[in-house]
């Protein structure tokens, strides 16, 4: 995590004012694009790591747009950018990048205690830019 | 906020599940209570650096506990400590305390880039874990 605080290019996530700080409930439902600028869906929610207090993932709701079943999928934080023209987050990612990214539907809930999900979320996006204790 | 990743003592808000990871949206609206076990309020938000990705402050909903007007009390994130015997956090800081410290009317919008409530904020419960580079 000292690397992060240290990166000359801090995560993105800049957001609609200002200030440093941007409050989680106004993250929560900010509109997502792609580099294109084509609406991908909108920040479900935050998973933030319960001992460091560090933004791990935005997931991210699709709203299905990538098909039926999956809609939910974690992102590192660092890979938003928010886009003051647009009003929105940019994903720099590809779609083909997120079609085949980690997913979940809307209804399930996500046992983020199952390793797993972080050697699967690592795999395709590589480590998190502060890197997790717990491995995701 | 090297020296936070570095803290044999991680901030608090350990939540309610075995999972290292918490979802911002589960963390707003739980439950908080004082050292004494009385219920004070709830988490309204949580305040995010943008650029770091640290959970800098949770603020607090006291609906009005302390008396008429300010019910919006921010605290450093490594001020809560989720209890799980309790189902909620606990705050390691006094009635009194609270009663003293910065805080605003609920129908009132914080300007976060007032540097100013960083300095009374640091000035009432001290430096952040992780001294957010904007000063609060």
């Amino acid at each position: 995590m000292s690397q992060a605080s240290a990166s000359p290019t801090p995560p993105g996530a800049a957001a609609p004012t200002g200030a440093p700080l941007i409050a989680s409930d106004r993250v929560e439902g900010t509109a997502v694009y792609d580099a294109a600028g084509n609406r991908l869906g909108a920040v479900e929610t935050l998973m933030i790591d319960k001992a460091s207090g560090h933004v791990e993932y935005a997931v991210l709701s699709f709203g299905g747009f990538f098909g039926i079943g999956s809609s939910h999928y974690p992102l590192p934080w660092s890979r938003l950018h928010y886009d003051t023209r647009m009003a929105g987050y940019v994903v720099d990612v590809t779609e083909a990048q997120l079609a085949e990214a980690p997913s979940f539907p809307r209804d399930e809930t996500v046992d983020w205690s199952d390793s797993g999900w972080g050697e699967r979320l690592r795999g395709h996006y590589g480590p998190t830019p502060y890197g997790s204790r717990d491995g995701l």
